[in-house]
This record gives C-alpha cells, structure tokens and sequence, in this order.
C-alpha cells in the first residue's frame, strides 16, 4: 500500500528488519529528509560521520549502507533510480529560514515536521541527527563550495531500502524552496 | 600556559565565552579531533550538518563559524595557520580500527579519548557527535571520493578559536595511523 506525505509535513513508523522500505517521489524535483532510531534504544541513531567514513564517499546510493553513532549497520539502498542523495546538510529549521532566507515569519520545516512526528517515541528536538537527505541535489567544487539545486528526481524516481535492525523511521516532504526548485510537492512511501 | 595532550590520549575543559583557544601541532602531520558542548546545557552540541549548512563550505577555516545543533554559533575560527582541517569523518572508535583496519586487537581511538574525558560532565558516549577534525587532511573528488591523506600541517601550525558561549570542549592527539601519516605525535593547546 502506497502512503502519501502530503506537502511540507513528515511522519513516523517502525520498519523491521528485512522490511524493505521505498521511498518515491511522485512528481519529481521533491527532497525527503529521512533519520533512523533504533527501535529498541533510541540513543543509538543514524550518523552522517560514521556513514561518510565507513562508505568512503560523501555521495551514498545503492550499495551503500547508512551506519549508526555505534558503528553498526542500519539500512542498506537497494536501488536508486536517481542516484542522488545528500548526507552533508542538517534538516531545514526554524532557523534555517531566519538565517538563510532572511525570512522572521513562520515557515514549516523539516526539523519541525521530525520532531512532532518522533515526540510519540520520546524522541526529543534536541535528539534529531543531521538526515539523510533523499533526492537532495547538493554540489560541491574542488574549493569545498556548496550550493543546493534543483534535485535531478524525476515523477516515479524512488530509491528502495532494506532494514538492518529493527528502526523508527521518520521522513518528510521536505519545505525548504531552495532543496525543492521552488514549490513543495509530496512524497510516497512503501513497505515492502 | 602551553598545556601538552600526549599521543594518543585526550583531555576535556571549560572555555568560557570570549576566551581565545589556541590548537597547535608541534611536530607537524598530527590531527587533534575537536568537540564542543554548551557548559550549560550539554544537549546543546556541535553539528557538523548545521555548520556545513550555514557555513555553505566542506572546508571550515579562518572566518568560519562551528554552529550547534540548536543553529547558534559556538566557536570562531580566528586564524588557521594551515588552513586544512575536515567536519565529515566520525571519531576514530574501536569499530574504525576493526571494520576499516582489519585490526581485531585493542586499539586507542579518539572516541574512547572523547567519552572518557567527557564523562566527569555527565556526557555519555552516544553524545559524543561528529568532531572538527582539526589538521585532518581528507580529500574529496568530483565522484565523492574520499581519502585520508597525510596531514599538510608542519610544526608550529595552529588553529585560534573564540567562543561563542561557555563551552565544554575535548580535545585529542588523534590516535588513527592513516589521519596521521603513520605516526603519533603530541597535541598543545593554550586559553587565552
């Protein structure tokens, strides 16, 4: 059964181990911020350092796995039928939009849409690590310069993993304009 | 007062706001792993997705900011004598020297340096995030690539940092043999 993540908002589920999960994004050019929690101790969480180190490349996609703060496996991809991700950047907040954006009014978030959804797992704001960040087109130059860009994901462009333990997943349809070529779309998701 | 962090260990203190730390490598081609906590506050922590966000750069030197989980500055760079230093990588932790080394026998890692000197200030080693990998010389390419590569730094080289807020900061002689071209040297720091 597909579940739909309507625009700029997220959810939260368990995935067993051996599940697969797949995670689609329907109409193209739309960013999913996924974390990862083991689900039967919640300290021990999805690490974008531990990740970057074991897998040897800042550019995770099939093949590879995302590793935990405690050096162990949690999912693996499966596919990519985009070949994209991003594992560098933190979930767009509050303060992203303040900061970067120049925006004081409200805005929704990604941090936002984690946290409310983790709080039913007493998963607190101040747990949520740094996503892996599905579909997100994030360059980099020799000098180290980073830009965010229109994402490459085409309507139906999925990428599809498979959990090493059991895990609380929670993802988003992300709300930051610049990850998403201006306009918020949703995000579907499978367990398989 | 030049303090010494003797190879392969660790040490963890207070630097108060506006306080100058002074990271120097005496010897040249030495990495010192770098991890910041609110003194105040220990959930409020250095992020490594949230300075690489704010930040825009993979290569955080002079007139870069260290930014915590809670997006609010914690540290300056106010000079980097060398100009190389690395916010991907993990601490190295026993698993580095199983998993990436094949090495199935005790080895000191800055991570075990890390939650041991931490643990005086109630900080357990699941909060131990993503260290500044001061003088720490990877190298990425076009294809996302990593390496670790010998350090660039000769001796006498530092890094001047001033705090943002009080701060709890732990610092290591970094004890991996690839970060630091197959030898392990000294650390000095010096509060100003």
């Amino acid at each position: 059964m597909v579940c739909k993540i309507e625009k700029q908002t997220g959810v939260a589920f368990i995935l067993k181990k051996g599940q697969n999960l797949k995670v689609i994004d329907p109409q193209g050019e739309q960013v999913s911020d996924m974390v990862l929690f083991n689900a039967n101790d919640v300290r021990e969480k999805i690490s974008s350092g531990k990740t970057l180190d074991f897998e040897e490349n800042l550019l995770i996609t099939k093949g590879n796995f995302l590793w935990s703060n405690r050096s162990r496996k949690m999912i693996e991809i499966l596919e990519d039928t985009n070949g994209r991700n991003d594992f560098l950047l933190a979930p767009c907040s509050p303060e992203t939009f303040q900061i970067m954006y120049k925006n004081p009014k409200y805005h929704p978030s990604c941090f936002e849409n984690l946290y409310t959804n983790l709080a039913p797992y007493r998963i607190e704001p101040d747990d949520v690590p740094t996503a892996f960040n599905i579909f997100m087109n994030v360059q980099f130059q020799p000098n180290g310069k980073l830009s965010v860009d229109p994402p490459t994901s085409k309507p139906g462009d999925f990428v599809l993993f498979q959990a090493k333990m059991d895990l609380i997943v929670a993802l988003t349809a992300c709300s930051a304009e610049d990850s998403n070529n201006g306009s918020f779309k949703p995000i579907h998701y499978e367990i398989l």
